[in-house]
């Protein structure tokens, strides 16, 4: 059987509806329709179960979801069933409020790692997390068997860590760096550019409060 | 005259696009064809001729693009010709980080206004930006005309935050708190939800990382 290839953003909404799943459990709502789902949380009905379909058949129809059971599942299809150790490279700004960010280790993924090229900041300790030198990158994932990196490393270093990670055996990669890295198959990438996020932001900022032209055949 | 309608990727991919041409000129380049700068970088050329042909003529046939002018071509489109004072709500380990990140200035986008609800972070100084307390949110964006908004805030105050941004004038939102937002049209919002970019790494760790199935009819 082939396995059927599910679309990227079908996964990220997966996990969009399972923070919805989670907020409608907390307020003790123990079942919802597709519908009722979408009007809720602003979503695509059509999309909702469109995206679920890939993985089976969760709905009853005219009853609509079991939330604990639904959100259960999509666990379980998110490999969230499971704590995942974390790598850090680069423990810059954004590297150290990384470790410190509470939202990863609620969901069960641990910066237990953390990793920096500068003598300066080897030893040093971030909320348990000691620093170490890129030295002991490869041979600690190995024994680790860490398979998840957060790279907050600068762009020009960014190629050659994402390659020691693979090398490593890690497979997935939340790339902080301002640099298109370039990956063996298999292996998963996710960046993550602030200010490529940024830009589009201005540019539609720019679009937004461009004065309204009045003449339909000025040039632009 | 109807505008065309840009798709959001293309503008994502402008921004990269703008990031390889730096890097070029860097390196002393003046000019490279679509093949060549597709080849370099990991793009594909087709959608680079596509993605540009949304805004002129860019390129010369068979000469290619001359880089310092579809650099300024590029930061014109993205309203790069101009700072961006940019305005932080939520002055947490990850706001924190955000105001002390070095890649926003250098592109120019500025964050010279932050904003918190704790009285204890009210006063504070990080990086010559002084937290003010949210009563001060709405008067002083209005005053300082300010567009663009980064949000750090716990995901149930995120909603309510929005509206006072947008209420105060902000058309642009760059959201961290793992919440949708609901915004007028004209509003835009791109979300970094670190935690579903995390999920979606878990969805592929456990796919890259899991046995071969030699009995093809075997269950899933």
């Amino acid at each position: 059987m082939k396995p059927v290839k599910i679309p990227e953003k079908t996964v990220t909404r997966l996990s969009i509806y399972l923070r919805c799943l989670e907020e409608l459990e907390a307020d003790g709502v123990t079942s919802i329709s597709s519908r009722q789902l979408a009007e809720r949380f602003g979503l695509n009905s059509a999309q909702v179960r469109k995206d679920l379909a890939y993985f089976g058949q969760f709905g009853v129809r005219g009853l609509g979801y079991h939330i604990a059971e639904l959100k259960h599942n999509l666990e379980r299809i998110l490999g969230l069933k499971q704590d995942w150790e974390v790598v850090l490279v680069g423990v810059g700004n954004l590297g150290s409020a990384l470790i410190a960010y509470k939202g990863f280790g609620a969901r069960g993924f641990k910066i237990g790692l953390a990793f920096d090229s500068s003598p300066a900041k080897v030893g040093q300790v971030i909320q348990d997390v000691e620093i170490e030198g890129m030295d002991r990158l490869a041979p600690t994932i190995r024994r680790r068997r860490v398979k998840i990196a957060v790279m907050a490393v600068p762009a020009a270093a960014a190629q050659s860590v994402a390659e020691l990670l693979v090398e490593a055996g890690v497979t997935a990669i939340l790339n902080f760096a301002p640099a298109q890295l370039t990956v063996p198959a298999g292996v998963k990438v996710q960046n993550v550019d602030l200010s490529v996020l940024l830009k589009t932001l201005s540019y539609h900022t720019v679009r937004a409060n461009r004065p309204v032209r009045t003449d339909p055949h000025s040039a632009e």
